[in-house]
């Protein structure tokens, strides 16, 4: 018998849990179909896995999706999104009717070519960009772990479960994620791994060769081996793993496509429909009908069943929270709402910056505004890319480390690892109860670049701290200067890109971060001090995105916008012009984005009719939407130099004097 | 004895050696003292095995730095910069006087803050952010082995050693890097590993506690482990290295900053000055005087005759470069010109064009072109990360798999790593010999960009083919559609984007990215096919970035400006506006970067003065650059969904009408 015949001969063993998984099969086999479009394969290879996982194993209740203390299910491997949508459906999951399926990548429908966070209940994250589902999951299974040293088993006490193939595998930040992972040794998290061979340009033999379950024994991991065909090896396998004391893969000996009659174990069922000829010999072969989308009725009771399994337990627990004294606050934490001292915390923040301005870094300002705003929010988790000391992520309330044996700890050492951090914090976002934020420099938020992406598109309200803004921090040079990074953010949808001028702004920025808890946000903060510019005043400013800082006493002649470390320059061009007559406001625009959210009049005020002129320590790209053209705009045309931080400014002419320079261009 | 005096005895075993090594360690302190900036603690940890490998082993000659048969050095952790620069002043590349070292982190010196291609002879590439240097060695290895393949042992014949710490190994992309090195068994290949135990944040044991040693035998290296301060044991291990059949790790027990009498092995030498005293206390306790910079004459000697040490070989190796009936094609290679038959395939390819116009998706379009310049180029070297069937990278003259065994091959499988693929494209691109390109999805430059980005700083030509670029992927959605990639891209200094807008376009697009030998091209390719609308005409007019693809026959009224697949649309609203009596004249921007260089006069008659109205299937940041308002572009506000693409024009109102409704808005 060859490999196929194998695989079938062994899923076949157990004719009823067979059975069960082909209705899996069938429902992704017509989905994609009836999309013309989308990825058959890893569904029916892990078709025996998901029923034995999914019937016998995951703790969730299709009648309350939400339940807190469910299990989650990430599919790393998103391309096999119908069997999620399959799994959902069979599950009895009221977000995901059979019309759905049918719809399966269409205008309008929850069923996206790839799981989409948000768009139906039992999507835990969004994914498809391959790795980053595991790597999320690490962020969950962490979650879990935290919130369960907090509100202790009673209230949480669940498991991550994933997904995996071997495009996962082969992506960097599977490793980021696996290494952080076995070193916190986060037992409740389980991958199981689709061994299948195959990827697509074909065996993986041509690219992938590791010795898979070395590569994970080496972080730390148990590593367990079964048939992924066998339903009950799969379900032993699963046990065993509930019983160890690390986390673990299960690496699956799987035929992708199985139930494909010709186009099984090959790279052409990764991808593609079957097509007619091949689909309805498959159905028949699978015992499906010939009828698309047909389930026979006992097996969808039995799937439904399963769906509400747990149901006993999820209203034992909800007992529990009802009788539970922290039942109150874990319910505010889910929620996502902020605890009632915030509006004081932040309220008093501001008024110790007025009582005693302070002319510092704003990555200093951040500190000095994380002190009190992490200790009235307990959800607040923080952590860096091993830069603690210089992204000044760290303060008092969250200094206790989050380590084995010691999972209350509020502060995540997440090793130079920026990718799996922030997809690590997209899964503490979704997991929910808590607000992740963690540091790296600007520059580096090209490493982490495609998990910021992903908490834009997810809409969740990860911080991500990002110090060392311009070439204001000097010495290190090009490779660690950010230049085009603000841009390149500022283009991404949903994504807040905040870069504070002073004490204040930095404070208001990160309230600004903490209410908004379906965008995302990034500090853009100084190695450098820069004066505290704004004066006494209850409102949040920086919330308008931008606001006239300094203002003229006569009809404007010019307008200076400017963000971050370089309004400081604004104000002293400003200054210099008045004393020779020439009117310039200066504009602060810590947030381009909110600043688009205004209303027209409100915007059209701020900037004015006058000549404007920008500063920005950093390309000029994009500056176009408030200035008439690039020239007038005092930031870099290329990348930055190693040199003390005044030499760059000096050299790259980010200064006064060539703002009053262009000002006087404009007015002569 | 603590570890730090054990360490000091093992480095005083052979007093010599352990002399000459803190040549290296006393250029570092001082360069890190002059500049009151940098970092001390790798150069101080593994200043043995640099003397070991320098000294003993590394093929080079200081006096011909460019010899292309030398060895290359990777400094992967290369914020330890002060180490190399100590190395090349030492063995006497003229690039690299005292003066420069003096002159460490300053404006305008060749020794910046990391080490920067391009500097100085004998920095082989760019490092500092971290794990890429080790993955651009992957590159340089297979570089050396296909070069082998090609052109015999008697011209290519050397070896790729990369320093690297933890930190680059916490690094997703060093699994990515080890991964394929291991898969290609690129023996040639050693990486020597400063384990010291201390990162930024502190102990290693705070993040990083996996078995690295397990790792790097999953991934099919050999191990080998010494003690990092025993010139002997890194001799003997290196040697051992070179009898190996596979990639070797030296697994080297160090202590970081060794040498300072008090911040020895602490997190605090890692990246700050030493100060006065303990510098004055070290270069006491190493035996080097008081006096800043001062190297005894006789080391100083012995480093310089190190640093000639393979002359002679380098001398016959140039008589068999002589003697060689490859020695021409050699020189022209490793020189980056084109082959004489250049011209002659691309004006053939044109031609073929104009006689069977093709209306095909640009990426089969990028396919046609490929199919003869690869022909005529034989130093193109192709692959992708695991999408070849979709990116269309693979054509006849490349239809040869490199793989162990087989090293003359033409097409790398890269796997599933974006990141290490770029950065492995970086490294052949700086061997020389070779150009790579590689594919992957446009939405994916977001795992590689760092990588790109160092593409641009070094000023290296690779080139990035990027498919599916834009909604008109269509069903795989939001996750998989790019939206702010131009623009992000377009952000980035001296990175050539191109988005070709039918296959004339897409030839010259290729022919552009094969000429420009020091800049970056990003080919941004349709998976959807477009009308071929370009007719005979010799000149390549995508090399001036943007340029009037309709005209129209009286004096404009609007302007509309286009890209990639959606000029085609601009041409079809041209063609109904005309119909109601309106001239607009399309203009098609393949590369806006190239019309930027363009003289003004060409931009202006190009751009003209009639209102503007652009199209583009991707968010308009950045489009203010040519347009009045963002309103005036049509394109996306927000993220993408998963529908057929032509359902998602339409919803998206990227469309002939929506054009043609703007137009008239103007002229209203």
């Amino acid at each position: 018998m060859n490999v196929i015949s194998t695989a079938l001969a062994t899923a076949r063993e157990d004719t009823h849990a067979f059975a069960l998984a082909n209705c899996l099969r069938g429902l992704a086999i017509d989905g994609v179909e009836a999309a013309n479009s989308g990825h058959p394969g890893a569904p029916m290879g892990m078709a025996e896995a998901a029923t034995a996982l999914w019937m016998r194993h995951l703790k969730f209740d299709a009648s309350s999706p939400d339940w807190p203390d469910r299990d989650r299910f990430v599919l790393s491997n998103g391309h096999g999104s119908m069997l999620l949508y399959a799994l959902l459906h069979l599950s009895g999951y009221q977000d995901m009717p059979l019309e759905q399926l049918k719809n399966f990548r269409q205008w309008g429908a929850k069923t996206a070519g790839h799981p989409e966070y948000g768009h139906a209940k039992g999507i835990e994250v969004t994914t498809g960009p391959l790795g980053q589902g595991l790597a999320s999951a690490v962020g969950m299974a962490l979650a879990e772990r935290k919130l369960n040293a907090e509100f202790g088993d009673d209230l949480v006490d669940h498991r991550t479960w994933v997904f995996a193939g071997d495009g996962c595998l082969m992506e960097g930040i599977s490793q980021e994620a696996i290494s952080l992972a076995g070193h916190l040794r986060l037992d409740r998290l389980t991958v199981l791994y689709d061994d299948n061979g195959i990827s697509i340009d074909g065996p993986t033999s041509k690219a992938f060769t590791e010795d898979v379950t070395g590569r994970f024994e080496a972080a730390g991991w148990a590593v367990l081996s079964c048939d992924g065909h066998s339903v009950a090896q799969v379900d032993a396998a699963i046990a065993q793993a509930k019983g160890i004391d690390r986390p673990v893969l299960i690496r699956m000996r799987t035929v992708i496509g199985l139930g494909a009659p010709h186009k099984a174990g090959t790279a052409g069922v990764h991808g593609s429909p079957l097509g007619d000829a091949e689909r309805a010999m498959a159905r028949e072969a699978l015992g499906l009908g010939p009828q698309d989308f047909s389930i026979p009725d006992d097996l969808l009771a039995e799937w439904r069943a399963a769906g509400i399994r747990a149901q006993a337990d999820r209203i034992a627990w909800e007992g529990r929270l009802a009788a539970s004294d922290k039942g109150g606050e874990f319910t505010r934490r889910m929620a996502g709402d902020l605890p009632a001292g915030f509006d004081a915390a932040v309220a008093a923040a501001r008024q110790a910056l007025f009582e005693a301005p302070q002319n510092v870094a704003t990555r200093k300002a951040s500190q000095l505004a994380l002190a009190p705003l992490t200790a009235a929010c307990p959800e607040m988790i923080g952590g860096s890319a091993d830069l603690t000391g210089s992204n000044l992520t760290r303060v008092p309330a969250v200094d206790s480390d989050f380590q084995p044996g010691a999972y209350g700890g509020r502060y995540v050492s997440y090793g130079v690892r920026e990718f799996g951090m922030a997809a690590a914090m997209n899964g503490i976002a979704c997991h929910g109860g808590l607000i992740p934020y963690g540091g790296t420099f600007l520059v580096f938020s090209d490493y982490a670049r495609n998990a910021i992406r992903l908490s834009a598109l997810m809409g969740v309200g990860v911080v991500y701290v990002m110090t060392h803004d311009s070439i204001g921090l000097g010495e290190d040079g090009p490779t660690h200067q950010p230049v085009e990074h603000l841009a390149a953010l500022r283009a991404m949808p949903n994504l807040n890109v905040m870069r504070p001028a002073d004490a204040v702004e930095a404070l208001e920025c990160w309230e600004i971060a903490l209410r908004a808890r379906k965008t995302p946000s990034l500090l853009a903060l100084s190695r450098q001090a820069v004066p505290q510019l704004r004066g006494a005043g209850e409102e949040n400013l920086s919330a308008k995105g931008a606001y006239v800082i300094r203002d003229t006493d006569a009809p404007r002649d010019a307008t200076i916008l400017a963000t971050g470390t370089e309004v400081a320059i604004a104000v002293d061009a400003a200054e210099a012009l008045k004393a020779q007559g020439i009117h310039a406001a200066v504009v602060s625009m810590p947030c381009w984005e909110l600043f688009e959210a205004q209303p027209a009049a409100y915007r059209a005020a701020v900037l004015g009719t006058a000549p404007r002129v920008a500063i920005e320590a950093a390309g000029t790209f994009g500056w176009t939407r408030y200035v008439a053209t690039e020239e007038d705009v005092l930031g870099l045309r290329g990348f930055g130099a190693s040199a003390p931080a005044e030499r760059l400014y000096a050299e790259f002419g980010i200064t006064a004097a060539g703002l009053i320079a262009r000002v006087k261009h404009h007015l002569a």
